[in-house]
């Protein structure tokens, strides 16, 4: 079994074959990407999806020379067993193993590392036009999901590019979906040229009707020639890619690798911007996958035979979603938006019974969270989940359109902290240290699902500006300690006079574990709100004890350490300090103990700490 | 003179004039605009070519029932005139004044506050939305530029009114300009539009034409239907409008009120989204503003006669572009991008010297900054210079594309720090915040121009990773200070033995003022590299005097009076401390020494800390 796949070293070896010799190698790929991920977990869906694209890809173009790059990332998984990369799949996303991304410092096929979506074409012509200047040849390709359009940058890339007439090849891979099915006008349009005549197929129909058109009379005529000119759009309709400077082919089927390989050969001829339009299914190959394309999108290992993955405990995403449901239930106000993710984010029964106060806007948080705005103007509560990594991209709009105005947007932060496999890319290590200086906002962050629950409640209903709860992936939960919360006040979880220890979120549990380590006598002091802090609570046990540690799952600089090392020094507190917090440099992918331990934020170091 | 205009205190007033009537206001506007704002500043070509389009929707519309939202904002002066702010004039952009932008704390009739561009039409689909589900009925407009539309997030937001059907009106003020002249396939594919017929004269004459093409057999009989059904497509292009699911109409004379009246009730009347394409031309009516709108998009008080503004001395930005010409002539790596801001940032000349090695990509800063990254990662240096508050768009791809693959991307941050008159939205005030928690960035900031011409070489020439420098409004320099720049090394302005303090970039100046108002000892240390910071050299500073001062222009949480807080907190460095910043709050319109006096920044304020 898979003994062509064995045979390919690199992209050279791909081109040694016939059609129907690539027919079967993606036959082999597919067995070898369900094999190996449902041993290990990562995105199967999306790159079952893009099988014969990605080795139609390699065996047109020739990496590295020419420079393919993958928007979003997570679907190159078949470029990174072409390119060598085979036997990294034992340890896809693991810690010091291989990334579930593209990553350069792996192979000199990556040619720009993605995690976050819409980027490809503004870094795909930055290479172009680099390429321009040193009056080189080689192709620059840009390969991108029809989600990825959702994505506002990718219209502020087209919008120079097309215009700019470098050659450059964007691979549009419509499979319809994003993470789960696409929304929005796009789509719609795609949705239009996908049930539209091909290009190829309808053109020399077409001007072989044209001339057979009878002229009759002379004020017939120049409407003819206008029709002639313009017969593309008799046949199929203009596309928003030609509209935008971009010789637009397609629709190609995404599975036939024969007619893949003629139409990149045809784009490759081509020396100016063209968009080729691929259908492709996601999950294609795979039952459960094609089924199912939302699960099996992101997972984590699975039986192969089923599809069934291994149940875990609730998590922050899901009692979020309940208890939204339960305030939309009491408060008429309330309404929900997503970022193209209602299930990863915990909202898919809110969507399922609140449809006209859900809103998904697709791959567009910049643009959620300023209709979140309008919605707020205008009396409404918006609730707007964001993985804390995504929330990134609303940057301007949080902090321009939302805080200036000191308008009533609730921002749940999922993913705070680190996420683990994903990797550098995903890290949710920064909310703190970007949220905490936009005026008007105020931040907490549980330290257990009920005190999540309690915190809703708190932000929709009895409070009137704009507010984010911080939560971690999956379900970490502080022990024994009360689900109770006051607006700005810190809670003691545990009384001390020997070090006091100050920590948020999911590291409440790592200073109740530390404090376990030591015979110390340790002041555990949870942060619920994080801004603004309680300055007297630490203030007073700071004094008390004479020796401060700060535990919090973000990066140092801008973090609740600073905040807290700042307050002490401005008060002039006589005292020991010292912060655990992620390093100014990027975090890499493991799991989330793996990742804590490399970086000293493991119950043992920090209760080293505390014993010196 | 201007007697319709003494007249007008509400757009009530308005509904009562013919169109003739309508016509004299609209120059009696004019006038006013000329004389106020030759005498305060403040924005005008944009004002003078939106004074019939905006006289024409207060004449349709019903404010505040009906909700207006102005794009930028810059271009609310007519609004703010005609809903009863003339007065305000007198005071425009001045300390205690109105605001040059939209405000709802101003008018009931301002709905949402803009600053940054490209924002409406996310904020006004969220106020229909609010109306849809308040099943209400008012009308939702949202007025842009062209400019605007190279912005990726009204694709965002198009994509999702498009598909949801709700009422809007949107208004492109079309004047082929942003705040320069304006690129890309978008600007093209409007070009294109204006030059067609108008879809309302052309429709009836193409019906006609249909009903007469003669039927010459079975094969042809498909192909009519077809074209029946696309007659539009064959006399005007589809818009990229139509494509996103917008109603197109257009395009109409935007200083015809009686067209414009026409159109907008038409636009009322469709219970849809509705696009409607507006010709203006930017400085309508002035013709020195018409000659050169650029000069007059936003503009200090001018002589009316003439058109010319006072010279002031050299600006940081000036020196800026002029160091890059020296900088690119002899290294032909460099390429500079800018964010539809060629003037504002100092690029102009480089433009004309090297117009392929410069690239406008439209008031785009996410794609810019992306696409440095894709020059960057194929051997070139690119240099984007942006104002502070506008580099806040591209926040994740300066994070997530530059800093994470540490690729050599020049940030010069042009306006950081209070600007004065624009106000909050335009306050640079968090730029240190934002990037000093980005790995690998390096953040400078000079006292001087020279200083800035020293950093700027060693950021092209001796370095090799992401690096930001950030310099003020306006030519604000330090006193007698070398321009020398040793990365990473604080630099020495002065010896003393009571007091240090601490300063950057514009605030050296502050600190020379402050000490020449005391007669202790003070000891200067200006931080020309805010990230890494020379510990060594602050904490042998604190020991030596005991009390340590910090003062910036930016506000305190997350800046460099957090970082050496923290730092001396952790170092355990027994001295007093004390933070001059700009506090957790919007930060108001007014002239610089204004607002740094309102929130004690200025001398006599840290004179009296150091003295106590």
């Amino acid at each position: 079994m898979n003994k062509l796949l064995e045979k390919i070293e690199s992209p050279d070896d791909l081109k040694k074959l016939n059609t129907d010799e690539l027919t079967v190698l993606c036959r082999e790929i597919r067995e070898f990407l369900i094999d190996s991920v449902s041993e290990t977990g990562g995105h199967l869906a999306s790159n079952l999806g893009i099988v014969e694209l990605t080795v139609a890809l390699h065996t047109v173009f020739d990496v590295p020379k020419d420079k393919i790059i993958f928007d979003v990332g997570h679907q190159s998984y078949v470029h990174k067993i072409l390119t060598g990369r085979k036997e990294g799949f034992k340890t896809l996303r693991q810690f010091g193993g291989m990334s579930g991304f593209p990553k350069k410092s792996e192979s000199e096929c990556d040619v720009f590392n993605t995690g976050h979506s819409s980027t490809s074409i503004s870094a795909a012509l930055g290479i172009a036009r680099a390429r321009d200047l040193d009056v080189d040849d080689y192709n620059v390709i840009s390969v991108f999901g029809d989600g990825a359009l959702t994505g506002g940058m990718m219209y502020e890339a087209m919008n120079d590019a097309g215009h700019s007439k470098t050659p450059l090849i964007l691979v549009l891979n419509d499979n319809a979906m994003s993470i789960s099915k696409n929304v929005g006008a796009i789509p719609k349009h795609l949705r239009k040229l996908r049930m539209s005549p091909t290009y190829f197929r309808s053109k020399h129909v077409v001007e072989g009707f044209l001339k057979h058109i009878p002229l009759v009379g002379k004020h017939i005529v120049n409407l003819i020639k206008h029709i002639k000119r313009n017969f593309r759009r008799l046949v199929i309709p203009t596309t928003i890619f030609d509209d935008m400077g971009f010789r637009y082919m397609g629709p190609v089927d995404g599975h036939d690798i024969k007619a893949l390989i003629n139409c990149f050969e045809y784009a490759r001829s081509e020396k100016r911007p063209v968009l080729i339009h691929v259908q492709t299914k996601k999950g294609r190959g795979y039952v459960h996958a094609e089924n199912n394309p939302q699960k099996f999108h992101g997972i984590s290992a699975f039986n192969k035979e089923t599809g069934e993955t291994q149940k875990k405990g609730e998590t922050y995403s899901e009692r979020f979603g309940k208890t939204l449901i339960n305030l939309a239930e009491n408060n008429k106000k309330v309404v929900a938006i997503t970022g193209a993710m209602p299930n990863g984010t915990g909202l898919d029964n809110f969507q399922k019974k609140f449809r006209n106060r859900f809103f998904d806007v697709g791959i567009a948080e910049q643009h959620g969270t300023t209709m979140a705005a309008g919605l707020a103007s205008a009396g409404y509560v918006p609730v707007i989940p964001l993985y804390s990594s995504f929330l990134q991209r609303a940057y301007d709009q949080t902090l321009h359109d939302v805080c200036l105005q000191n308008l009533h947007v609730v921002f749940p932060i999922d993913r705070a902290g680190i996420v683990g496999a994903d990797g550098e890319t995903h890290q949710g290590v920064y909310d703190i240290s970007y949220l905490s200086h936009m005026p008007n906002m105020t931040i907490l962050s549980p330290a257990t699902l009920d005190q999540l629950e309690t915190m809703l409640h708190f932000a929709v209903n009895n409070f009137n500006a704009p507010i984010a709860i911080r939560y971690p992936r999956g379900g970490t939960e502080a022990e024994d300690i009360s689900s109770d919360f006051t607006l700005g006040k810190a809670q003691l979880i545990k009384s001390g006079s020997d070090v006091t220890v100050i920590a948020s979120g999911r590291m409440v549990k790592r200073a109740q574990e530390s404090a376990a380590l030591t015979n110390k006598s340790i002041e555990i002091i949870a942060i619920p709100t994080i801004k603004p802090l309680d300055e007297e609570a630490i203030i007073s046990s700071a004094i008390k004890t004479g020796k401060v540690i700060t535990i919090e799952d973000n990066v140092k600089t801008g973090g609740l350490g600073s905040m807290i090392g700042t307050l002490l020094k401005e008060k002039q507190i006589d005292c020991k300090f010292r912060i655990f917090a992620f390093p100014d440099k990027p975090i890499t992918h493991g799991s989330i103990d793996e990742l804590d331990k490399l970086y000293g934020l493991d119950a043992e170091t920090i209760a080293n700490e505390i014993n010196r």
